[in-house]
């Protein structure tokens, strides 16, 4: 924890200052620190205020735009950008669905670098958990055991575990701000990340950044890959379920969430799993019947968000997924609140 | 996350620099940040190397000679000591043991100040937890499930909780080495800790300090002023087994633990909770019977410990815990291995 600033020693290149468009690939959490350490005193000594930032964006690999988009809003914002690649297998239930995500290293590489990311730091599970599984884990609490928790038990837990290791292992060990890049598109997760940061007292910023979407309105996932042609055009009935809702609020109308439901039901191949309205810092449910209908259904989280720092404007967010096929999609939209 | 020394405006002292003898009593966390920012650089200014170190102690309180070895050991090694007094409502089970907690803080500045302690962070319990209990905590698993943990269910949960959010909050937010000081009293706990540090990478180094005991052998505790004088002379039994264990290990006898449990039984007004022989690091049992009889009962966290960094020379703890009178006492005794 005292190096100061020397410079790497091994690596693809010679000094510590990425070469544009090819980002420095590092392996271990040591050259990470030694390599970030470098890049934050470069940065201070051409900073006229002597204030640097560090922005981490963290991802399992199979990289699309809305991954480029993380990396080009920490790009914008902080002096040192690290993107960090590592399939975690904490967080799948399924070894089947934990073996088929895709795993493409060089393309990652090179989306990475195009949108000026400075270090990728791509660990090995033997890095990342060098005795085995981890006895002491991150635990979400009852604010994952609704909706993707439900359908995905464990998930949380593995999710935030991991998080919590890149957020300790990539944080400047100088002076510096910093901040960590989640999508929007996982709701649930990035609602409990900020949690786990207020609650823990994770000494970072979290920034969430829009869920980014192809013309026909699909949010980008690295699982719409496996989706076939047809599954595809199905798929679509969730984002535009998500928009009618949407259009609902803003003519402020009670949602018709029953309806929405069948809707999505009746799309070829897409088996519904749950379609929402809740509140985006807890997840408790807003009532299922009508929006602004505020039965938090959820007693178990019902104190969420009400804490310093925790608490905002009254918001609401519609949340769906599905099975298109083999397929499991999330997808969400902030609703409008009149109040 | 960017201060960068401004001097403290708001406190009792002046100055950053704490009087000798008198630490800095701060009640916020951003104080804290602010104070220590300051102290460091003090330090690193002064220091040849530009090395520079802070040492925590984080104390509940009701403090004693053996939260004094703490304190006087991170003097010793560290260029800022901080020590935190916050009695932690979520590692109790019983209101009525939280309730009784001793609350003595005067004498606590008195003591922490003759140990040369610059700074005491003493929060409330809103500062705490400004969202009430929270929602995401740190979880001690399989290792948090044995010996104290069966018979304080949640409580590892709510001690490391706590310690994950004291880590962060006391961490220096300039280049510094950080360590945290925790007594060999309580084993598991310190053992915890330990793994939660490798298990989610906190950016921490954790001294274990000697259990300091009375000239009788009893070792100190705050709940020992709870004792009645019988129970007190009762309650020798625990280090004097203990003791003997240690003697019968050095002259490499095989253990009686089943004899040294009727020892204890046997002593009056004493109920034995416990008393195993256990791998120090992941508190997994050494067998009942005999010394060096390995039968690692627990396998759900035989593999804890094996990993890099947190494997190291066999060893055994003989642990015990013991209800005397209306008083939970805990102990435990490193045993010398032959091999």
């Amino acid at each position: 924890m005292t190096e100061t600033g020397t410079p790497p020693t091994a690596g693809t290149t010679t000094a510590a200052t990425s070469t544009a468009g090819v980002p420095r690939l590092v392996p271990t959490s040591a050259e990470l620190r030694t390599v970030t350490t470098a890049l934050l005193q470069e940065a201070r000594a051409r900073s006229s205020s002597g204030t640097v930032s560090l922005g981490l964006v963290p991802t399992m690999g199979g990289l699309h735009e809305g991954h480029a988009a993380l990396a080009r809003t920490a790009r914008r914002a902080d002096d040192v950008v690290v993107a960090s690649i590592f399939v975690n297998p904490l967080q799948f239930g399924e070894q089947a669905d934990l073996e088929r995500y895709p795993r493409t290293l060089d393309a990652d590489l090179r989306l990475l670098g195009e949108c000026g990311v400075d270090v990728v730091f791509a660990p090995s599970l033997e890095e990342m958990y060098p005795g085995g599984e981890p006895l002491v884990r991150v635990s979400a609490g009852t604010m994952g055991e609704v909706l993707e928790g439900a359908s995905r038990p464990g998930h949380f837990d593995g999710v935030l575990t991991v998080v919590a290791k890149l957020l300790n292992l990539a944080r400047p060990s100088t002076a510096a701000e910093y901040r960590a890049y989640f999508g929007r598109k996982d709701a649930q997760q990035l609602a409990l990340i900020r949690r786990m940061v207020f609650d823990l007292d994770v000494p970072v910023g979290i920034e969430g950044v829009p869920t980014v979407r192809d013309q026909d309105g699909l949010a980008l996932s690295s699982r719409n890959r496996f989706l076939g042609a047809e599954e595809r055009r199905s798929a679509l009935v969730l984002p535009r379920v998500l928009h009618d809702l949407h259009a609902q609020a803003l003519r402020g109308e009670p949602l018709d969430l029953g309806a929405a439901r069948e809707r999505i039901s009746a799309a070829d191949g897409v088996d519904l799993d749950y379609l929402d309205v809740v509140d985006p810092l807890s997840f408790s449910m807003h009532g299922n019947s009508a929006h602004g209908d505020r039965e938090h259904s959820n007693g178990a989280s019902g104190s969420a968000g009400h804490g310093e720092g925790m608490s905002g404007p009254e918001r609401s967010l519609a949340v769906v997924a599905a099975r298109v096929g083999a397929v499991r999609l999330i997808d969400n939209i902030d609703l409008p609140t009149h109040r």
